[in-house]
């Protein structure tokens, strides 16, 4: 993994969960950089969020660190403004920079007091740790129910130089981005404004972080950060920018996907391909009902074909389609067509349904509507996860 | 149980289902009655929805009898409608009645062909076996992963005499109605003409069955019927008709009770009252989504008293209000006061979660907006119930 150069990492333990993996996380740029965000369309909004929104206002997209904490998500408490505001006020006291030039990023239990105090007796640490090596342990460092970092990278070869973008998530509850999800780090050393940062940004979380689902649950404090430091010197050109654009888009894609196959209790990582709708809008609809149905969740965990599931989740996904036109396909298999029953060996698309991967193609008819999206199984695992949370 | 007169109820076993329990059922009226309808608004609908819509039209809102099988929803197959045909012009020449008042409707694993024969086969002994006091034998044929049949009952005094109302439903799984859900079959022995009924049946539905999930996912068959026969003899005035209204409401509201109680793999029915938001719409767009969130519905099997995650589906339902002014009880204790952490005694509310009933309530604000909503929770029954439905 080449990693954009201009960045440093660090992370620490700040006693905000209980088991003493490092919870805190921070991202420093060299130089300021621009940036463009995504945050949650949630109405109830976590504090970080709000502080991290009214600093990117105050600076016109320019930041220089982001400061991230697991085990708290610093949401509906009486004092979690104070404490989103203490926190990144002493970071950019030690790092002697603006306070507007810091956001705040938190994820864990909503409604817990988060102890500011906690956060900052571990910034020195935190502080004296940072590395440009240490991208890893940040990217460990914010993971609350997930199993394994999630980690992307990619290079854009440009006239005037390689510029690299790299990215670390997490997962694993709660997923189900409206616009921006999760917490999400991107960060490149190309030279780009913050005005082209945010489009990009837009198209690229449509096409990645907006079509993933863990369990239809939009949470308090998704937020999506791009940082462009341009430390490699090169500004991509107005034509550069759709190929960097793309790139992004793979990081992004690989990030989402990586969320998905390491859902809360997941055992597969399921893609739906969903083709042929009067447009883009209504495939995304089928496509996300899908992926949200329990029922066609639950089947793909015990890898039971039962496209009938399938089929009434797209038929109440609110699109427009002919159920009598449709097919379907599990893992390659045509099993349904024209809407109904295919004759297919079930026994086979039964042990095609054991792997980790598993592929649900749509095809609503000839229409020129497209939509990719990803999502788990549902497994009790999810169940036992999220009964005892808290506990 | 004072069941309404004129009404006489059958079961046999088709061999639809595996294990030899009855898996047919039949309502018929002694004359001919008045009846209304609802049907799901899937847009993928199974056959013996279409044909009983069909019929409905064709009668002008009248009908003899109505068929039910379990263990084949007679949907998204190439015979399905051929079968639907086939199985009620048998019930009408048995009966000597007019095809076109006899409904059919199925419930059971879509896609897969329905033999017509079997339930041809099994009709004679059905008409046989005819008779006013297996109300609670064609309740139990209906069933699908339900663990209990679903009745319920009231009478409503009137000037002229009494008349009763009773009716039978099936759950548990693929419930999240959209006007109408699952089976359900209301009787009556008051003399209402068929524009009488279809608005009653649609008011007292939007009160009941349209505030019920289980999984979030709106079934192809779902399918709610009222019939009155007129056997009492008692015609209600258009005064009387706002009190049979009122306890028509109560027994359809006790039956989609019964069905969140028994949801698939459910130990706990919750019922969520929503309060205080701009207009009703708001009030029930926030009791949904807390009804439907995974995360919610998880905790709740835990005994955990994780509000956030309530305030959190509330945050992304869609409706407007002011997360700052928000209390939420959970079985009658504050535990979120002005949208943040209130003070309580964790251990004591986590033991009131225990319980087989759970209260929520979500008061939004100083608004007139309410809505009453059931559910159940989350289990890892769910999952095993899903994950091997057809096997």
């Amino acid at each position: 993994m080449n990693l954009p150069v201009g960045y440093e990492y660090s992370s620490a333990y700040a006693g905000l969960r209980k088991t003493p993996t490092d919870d805190l996380a921070l991202i420093v740029s060299t130089q300021v950089a621009s940036a463009a965000a995504l945050f949650t369309q949630n109405l109830v909004q976590a504090a970080p969020v709000r502080l991290a929104r009214k600093h990117l206002q105050a600076s016109r997209g320019r930041v220089r660190a982001i400061l991230i904490n697991a085990g708290n998500a610093n949401c509906a408490t009486r004092t979690a403004d104070r404490a989103a505001l203490a926190t990144v006020r002493a970071v950019a006291r030690l790092g002697r920079w603006p306070v507007r030039h810091v956001l705040p990023c938190s994820t864990g239990v909503i409604g817990v007091e988060l102890d500011p105090n906690l956060i900052l007796a571990a910034l020195p640490q935190l502080f004296e740790r940072l590395s440009p090596a240490r991208f890893a342990d940040a990217a460990k460092a914010i993971l609350t129910t997930d199993t394994v970092p999630k980690m992307a990278s990619g290079e854009v070869p440009l006239r005037d130089g390689v510029v690299r973008i790299a990215g670390f998530t997490k997962g694993s509850g709660m997923i189900a981005p409206h616009l921006a999800t999760t917490l999400g780090f991107v960060l490149t050393d190309a030279a780009l404004t913050p005005t082209q940062l945010q489009p990009m940004l837009r198209r690229a979380a449509d096409r990645s972080y907006n079509r993933l689902s863990v369990d239809g649950d939009t949470s308090t404090n998704d937020t999506l950060v791009l940082m462009a430091n341009g430390a490699s010197g090169v500004a991509p050109n107005e034509k550069e920018r759709k190929v960097f654009e793309e790139v992004l888009c793979w990081v992004l894609e690989d990030l989402a996907e990586k969320i998905a196959r390491d859902g809360e209790g997941a055992r597969k990582c399921v893609t739906i391909h969903v083709t042929g709708t009067r447009h883009n809008e209504d495939a995304h609809k089928i496509a996300r009902a899908i992926a949200t149905s329990p029922l066609v969740k639950t089947a793909l965990a015990g890898s039971d074909p039962n496209w009938g599931r399938i089929l009434c989740a797209a038929g109440y996904s609110g699109a427009r389609f002919l159920p009598e036109a449709v097919t379907i396909k599990l893992q390659g298999t045509v099993v349904c067509q024209r809407g109904q029953a295919a004759e297919f060996d079930e026994a086979a698309v039964k042990r095609a349904l054991d792997a980790a991967d598993i592929q649900i193609r749509f095809i609503a008819g000839k229409g020129p509507g497209e939509c990719q999206f990803w999502t788990c199984d549902l497994t009790e695992g999810y169940i036992r996860i999220n009964g005892s949370y808290r506990t």
